[in-house]
């Protein structure tokens, strides 16, 4: 449907049938006469949307029946305060992984609410790595984790098995891959990498877990009044809901979280293979540490950045940039985007390769 | 587009091409091969949909220059507790008035963060009301205000000329009629009535009371911080924000606000005219304070409610049904609602009520 080959980092690319149902909805959803945008989120239509949404993350993830599933808004940023407000304050203090730009604005604003603990940082290599040795008191409310690191291309493979409540921002990498979700306490992602269009904030927490705040909350930051309330207490994104839905629909019908993961280890290991191959680009992270859904990579001559860009986004590829204030490129290979399209890009990367081989041997026999 | 007559009260009816421009714009947005749902809210294109969308704020409502104009997420219920954690906190007081049940909600959280004073309450008589003769402390930090009261079907029509900033929650009536932001110092509203789809919620705040808070808060419930970053702190609900661009487009070219609130004022006169002609309905609201967003109603016979119910919805009329915890009948008008569905309503009621009148003639004549 769209032209181009989206590698954005989010909001990212969604599948195409999810896209054309979603557009239908909008304007006559099913056979109600009604756009998905008008009806009212307490009517029976929607209370099924929002309870199907909630059935198919349970069984995609296979999230046991003493964990809440809840839709929320706000994005992670909004969990990086409600979560040391419910959970660390009263308590001693929360540790917290740094794995680099979101791992830090979650620790920022934790201090707000209490005293911190760092257990490891990957600040000292500039975030390419994941630390993976790291001593935690048994004292604190919490352990913090960020699964993927999607500025930075890290990601975590294999998650601590912790005496304390373990509390994961998986925002860039869930349903990407099989998780076991009894390993945490309380997992959050913003919807907008494999879930569904931005407004919305997955969150899926053992109810034992939310059952420890002693202290009163406001209603909007009080995770058990969504989960009394179905997530309804107000009105939710309705649309954000249900293309969500939509899309965890498509993501069963290719064969859930495991099918998935088989095809975007494909991906991620065709991309890496040829940034290893290539003579004019290296991966900037620890190949150890190396993210499935946001590659990060620079050319070897940092002059010939702005070229490659060109060079790709004539070429129809989109959302390559590398973030803000990192740069390089991160090309981002969540689950909507195809086996296809990485395969059109490796094309693209090994042509400008040649391309740039050929300048360089014009370069040695040019005269000087 | 839509086969039915939609008077739900929110998320609510918006115009038909804003819908068929909102559902294009999911396959493939402009000419862009890439649907609104997976643009990076970086994108040039997205930052001049969401600074277009703030400039239609601006034209539409005469909002002056030195007011921030924010879009946020979680509805107004998010901000019943942002308002006072930012503006109570630190200070003396802060004054509510009663007129209803989301009024009570705000009061409700507030008091979480400090002295709450009731300047007066409708709660004496269901309501049906709203007080304006009460007294306002001078010490207070701010008087909160509900402008429309959704379940309750009332409407302030003139706003207190106060000494102490005036927070308003215009949720349900916001765009539909002219307002004079300098009377307040703080407004907000859902999105989901007037504005745009669920899933966004609009500030707006004079600059020098944000400027107040002296205390550390959140970033996520920091309103400078969102206004220091064009509402892109994070990621913004984009398609949200999008139909809300949309949708204000509209209203501005059917006549602005002031257009728009002479339509208003006609549907909801013609509405509550068959009201108060008709021997089998009467309104719930004093005269002097009926919305014209949200107008409510019983049978005067309460049987004849379900049945009344049956008989429009079997003839395309839709979202009548009063509030669950009130019960009766809320016709909501907002902006999108064509003068015509009105028209259609009232001659459903008089036919209602024609049928009920030969129902009852027979009851005389039959034999007991």
């Amino acid at each position: 449907m769209t032209t181009k080959h989206n590698f954005g980092a989010g909001p990212c690319i969604l599948p195409p049938s999810v896209m054309e149902q979603a557009a239908k909805a909008v304007i006559n959803w099913g056979d109600s006469g009604l756009s998905i945008l008008e009806i009212s989120h307490r009517s029976a239509e929607f209370e099924s949307v929002i309870l199907k949404t909630q059935l198919l993350v349970r069984e995609l993830l296979n999230v046991p029946e003493n964990y809440s599933v809840l839709f929320l808004q706000g994005g992670a940023s909004t969990q990086f305060s409600m979560i040391p407000l419910n959970f660390l304050v009263g308590k001693q203090k929360a540790a917290y992984l740094d794995t680099g730009y979101f791992a830090q604005k979650a620790i920022k604003e934790a201090t707000l609410f209490g005293e911190v603990t760092i257990v490891a940082s990957s600040g000292d290599k500039g975030y390419a790595y994941v630390p993976d040795n790291y001593n935690l008191e048994k004292d604190v409310a919490y352990l913090h984790l960020t699964s993927n690191n999607t500025i930075e291309g890290t990601e975590i493979f294999d998650f601590p098995n912790s005496s304390v409540p373990v509390v994961c921002d998986m925002s860039s990498d869930i349903f990407s891959r099989k998780i076991n979700v009894r390993d945490f306490d309380f997992i959050y992602a913003g919807a907008q990498k494999n879930m569904g269009p931005a407004g919305m904030t997955l969150v899926i927490a053992k109810n034992s877990f939310l059952e420890t705040v002693g202290h009163p909350v406001p209603a909007m930051s009080d995770y058990r009044i969504f989960r009394d309330n179905q997530s309804m207490y107000n009105t939710p994104p309705v649309f954000s809901i249900y293309v969500s839905m939509l899309n965890l629909i498509w993501l069963k019908s290719v064969g859930g979280v495991e099918g998935i993961e088989a095809v975007n280890k494909k991906k991620a290991e065709l991309l890496y293979r040829e940034i290893d191959r290539s003579p004019i680009f290296t991966g900037t992270a620890n190949v150890a540490h190396r993210s499935r859904m946001n590659v990060t990579f620079r050319t070897n001559d940092q002059l010939t950045e702005p070229e490659f860009l060109k060079f790709a986004t004539d070429r129809g590829i989109v959302g390559i940039k590398g973030y803000r204030t990192v740069g390089g490129f991160r090309v981002s290979l969540y689950n909507a985007l195809p086996l296809s399209s990485v395969e059109f890009l490796v094309q693209v990367m090994y042509e400008f390769a040649e391309l740039k081989k050929d300048v360089n041997s014009l370069k040695i026999i040019k005269p000087a």
